[in-house]
């Protein structure tokens, strides 16, 4: 069976995420499209890169990117480092010919996201964008049943991103909240998400209308390397610097069929932790999902009769996308692994039979465009095209 | 116990409702503020009148309002027509002196709402408008829990009033959907009631951007007098007119508090059927609410501790407001009903005890001039403001 | 229209419920079978049976029962006094020719149900057990779809009544903890309605098994005579009685038709308010309803095909039964008084149109014979027959 | 980092489950007490081993257990197998000094898991039955908070475990529903997992009664070896044999403590699909879980304000026990894999740290004893004491 060797640049929960995601995207689909091989990971820190090696099941580890992406040993790499070093790593890995996979957003503006889509597209090289969310077979249902006409002609789409994990003023200023390193805040990090399950959903998005927020406008330093993403609260002695991205994003969005709709997204809802959800209303019925509840999809037919007709709450399972790969029956768990895996087998999958996979970086830069319009909208208050 | 007569002009379902509510608010309510007797009904075909007073339980019907609102022997006139009327009706009722229920939307502009405004103002009569469902007491509750600060200061608030029973394009033309009538379509007739809640929750709104759809551009024309719901469909065959109102709004909200917000209002929403939805947002804490599940408020305090926060369910009962006077204990179910026989006992309240009551026909007024600026924002693109 | 004249024993919240259901019912089934006029309200003490006639809108009051129960001018008892006098009452009434309609449990014992059964079956009056719950819409529906076969042959029942009013011992003594006036505790007072749905949704019930328990062994002793139903909590030196009846029960349950069940009843459910459930098992289907939640009946169907299939949540409405006479879209809002309503117009139905009525005085007594049961297995550990 | 060598003897879902929790467990835990090294992975046949060997990433394969269980080089034996080779594998390795962590149910009945039992404590080696549900974050929770004495003393536990993947009688007949093989039917495969978790939360069971039915009494025999779990339907021309093992159980239990309970499971109900539910009534407070949300807990606590009181629902994540070592934030996604990771990490610690690890084969035999007593009772209709 063909391997194919694996570099992964940075080793955060995302290495974690993926890393399990190699070694038991075989375990689900069998036989494999090919084998991915943890070969090296690497951590500027050389002692964090070598403990990511061992705990993380890779060969060898290294400290220097650069060497990584151009071992002739490498076919994919693996970026999970944040926002800033995207472009850098992904462009020169595309020169070297690897094949890539990149953690979202694809960059932190729609400028750096076009470069990086005009590497990969000149290398020819295969190139994914790490939306996994949208891989939960909840969505990929959703997907089915659009496009087996069962809610007709889509009307709406409302979509939601809502998270407390720093709601809490003390939560410390993870990188999440500088603009220098993530681009833009709540926008980039998780309303992206949604952006990129509506755009698999209904299609293009052309005009948007955005509100943004930065409700808690400084937040303690941390120390150390390591991102806390909230769950250690600083004392109130700490030092305290500025947030200068957006904590909450609200829109409205006009796509390019004729269906208009919503995204809000935002780290201030207390209660909501990974609160993504959708509703769609068509023609003939409508689709409503919330990731907290990631095994369950809800669906409604026009066609059923007056007096049994209301959401169905469909259980994902062997009778559903990819589902034959995962677990033998449905509501046994689905969980944020199993999407990364369905990511790993896609991407692989593309490699080994030379097709498109997406999101790719193109529309990785398309989400980037949209994201950018959003931000603009709402510094002059006007419906603002994306570039569609 | 004193004993107030009340001349009610209209006598569809809202008549049904209003009638229970005059009929059982006393046995909630004990001792009452006074008696609301049910002295006239009036409809303009005589039979429907006579009909009406025996099904509603009123002494006496009329085919002529403008006599029952100049009857003497009246003390409350309570208006359940289609919009049209509405401000002849008041405006009349007003200056014979008679205190008024009028059903929402107040009027089918701003323009029209404030002459009902002041004309009620210079009679210095008692004005409401019937936005029932924020009597709702899990809206009750929420109101409680902001005002004593325990979600602090509001971010975000998020509504939604989402239905289907005229979501198939063969539900008839109601007159809910001709602009003469109606003013405006799922704005005017659904969504007013989530900006009463917005405003009674989170304060005045200031500016708008709207998006207004219609989606079902004609309608199969109803035979007889009776509006249908959409609960009798049309066969193919039958003459239809065009739909000249929206079925769909989406907007943006700012308040004048500096929280920001969204509201959707749809006809289009397969599977949803009278799904008044809010989440409210604050620093320290989050609510939130769907009338689906009308017994339930959800609330989530930041202050409780980290292994035991989320959203707590609380079933409205005796602790909370109005509660002693409902039912026993908690979810022993509250109606549609409840919240009338609650509106009924505020407003008979304000007449005896000569206090003001809301939403009352300013609240009215300023919901249109929201509503006209929706409507005026969804036509030009632009944030208008709202002339609060 | 034909006028029954209704003289009502007792005035606590079931006087409320009784009376509201009285007024409004002709209001919601047009055109009424009959009006049921409020004649004479009944309580021992005369000045809380004028208060409660001019609360509820009857026409006269008195403090003598059996003076009611033998006017000639009353058409219909209505017993809404704690168990104990049920049956002195409506036996007396059906002496007197009276219908009755009689709150629930039927009696304290089977023996005492078996004495009330025979006096009305001898009197050949009309006669009903207000079981109300069963008529919540939803049920209905369950049943409407049980009869058209769309869940098949029926294989288990399982259902819940779970309350916490009662589960802080320092909620005082109500009469429904006192065995001579209560009969039982949790089982006659809540666990009889789940055994009503039972009896209703799947057929007669053989054998039971049960297991009964006291967890809270005294409670303050009340003063005054008004029932505080726990919403009143003593202070810690008042003085503590016995309690004498079960506060929780669960059992297990053989039906005639083969299938089995169970059913559990507490008291001492914190967090569970009116949490009346059930969910029902076909060879073809399944269906699950929850009180709390009384708009909503949920209903799972085999043949639905593999990728679509799952609980549909219906929302009663129009489309189901008695929808087209409550309110005219679904959700609106279906609460403990629309209950009332239906129990009331079926009753009224049954006098005017000379038809038998469910459930009746013999499902009371039914009902009281697997209690009696159920006690009986709690305290010999055995299986008993219910006398079926 | 020391290295534990796995021997896994079978190779079907189960082993896909257990492969991955090998790969995972110190990628989420780290520093892991070991590796798990995948070494040997049997299959009788030995194509079948190879291809094992390959998807789970072992180092090698066989198609003899007895070699693997009796090789110096292996450290740890993992029995996924059918019920019916539990006991012969498990004596064998502890014969030959290894640690076992064995399937649920640990046997086919009580005397078989004694033997086992023995075997293992002759031994001195480490064991683990893997009923892994209980390691669900939202159940680690349940149990912290009843240790913590926030519910109370516990007064009552009702647990379900229903599901409807072999509802349908065209579904092919599984080795679990062979009683040579599994023992017993949905009591021993899925009532188990409640027993186990009502034993963990609760105490120790003392007395049950148990229906058990076989309400599916012949389905079509399966060709191939592999087991079908119900998602592949045979035609209706297929040979039936008939099932001889419950596939719906009910029971009421007494535990040592005094709190009584039920637990009901079932393959016969449609729409439920891995339903495992609990609900547990203490004096100061409930608690309340359902697997197919498994992100979620809900609890009660009887303590809060009776204005602000009612089921709170916690997403489980890093301030919950374990959650520091699974995913960031709360409802990122537990799924099934996570309860196999945690359990192997809580087993290679034991064996690290030479303490013991819970549920061990001790337990696997009290449940076994549970389950022969539920199935006596069911045949004699008595009470039965379980051993305790």
């Amino acid at each position: 069976m063909k391997k194919l060797n694996v570099g992964m640049i940075g080793g955060g929960f995302m290495g974690k995420a993926h890393s399990m995601a190699y070694a038991a995207m075989p375990m689900f689909f069998w036989p494999a499209p090919a084998i991915p091989h943890r070969k090296t990971v690497v951590d500027i820190n050389e002692q964090m890169a070598k403990d990511a090696a061992a705990r993380y099941g890779f060969e060898s580890y290294s400290s220097d990117w650069r060497r990584v992406v151009e071992d002739p040993g490498i076919d994919i790499i693996d970026i999970v480092t944040p926002n800033d070093s995207h472009a850098e790593i992904a462009i020169a890995a595309a020169k070297a010919g690897k094949h890539i996979i990149c953690e979202k957003p694809l960059a932190r503006t729609a400028a750096e996201a076009k470069l990086m889509y005009d590497a990969v597209k000149d290398a020819g090289v295969k190139h994914m964008v790490a939306f996994n969310y949208r891989r939960t077979p909840a969505i990929l249902l959703a997907k089915k049943y659009i496009e087996e006409g069962a809610i007709g002609k889509i009307l709406n789409f409302r979509g939601t991103y809502l998270q407390d994990w720093s709601a809490d003023p003390q939560s410390p200023l993870s990188w999440r909240f500088r603009k220098d390193i993530a681009g833009s805040g709540a926008l980039g990090d998780i309303a992206t998400h949604v952006i990129d399950m509506a755009r698999y959903l209904v299609g293009e998005i052309n005009e948007v209308m955005g509100v943004a927020k930065t409700w808690i406008k400084e937040r303690p330093v941390q120390s150390g390397g390591v991102d806390k993403l909230g769950t250690v609260k600083a004392g109130g002695d700490v030092k305290k610097e500025a947030v200068d991205v957006d904590d909450e994003v609200s829109t409205l969005l006009r796509f390019e069929s004729g269906a208009v709709g919503s995204i809000e997204a935002t780290r201030n809802a207390w209660g909501r932790n990974n609160y993504i959800t959708f509703e769609i209303h068509g023609e003939t019925g409508s689709i409503s999902f919330n990731y907290e509840r990631s095994d369950e999809l809800k669906v409604c037919f026009a066609s059923d009769p007056d007096d049994r007709r209301g959401f169905r709450t469909v259980y994902t399972g062997p009778a559903h996308p990819y589902g034959a790969a995962l677990w033998p029956i449905p509501a046994l768990g689905i969980g944020y692994g199993e999407t990364k895996i369905i990511e790993a087998f896609d991407f692989i999958s593309a490699i080994v039979n030379d097709t498109e996979v997406s999101p790719n970086f193109h529309d990785g830069y398309r989400i980037a465009e949209i994201s950018d319009a959003i931000l603009l909208s709402a510094s002059n208050g006007k419906w603002e095209r994306t570039g569609a």
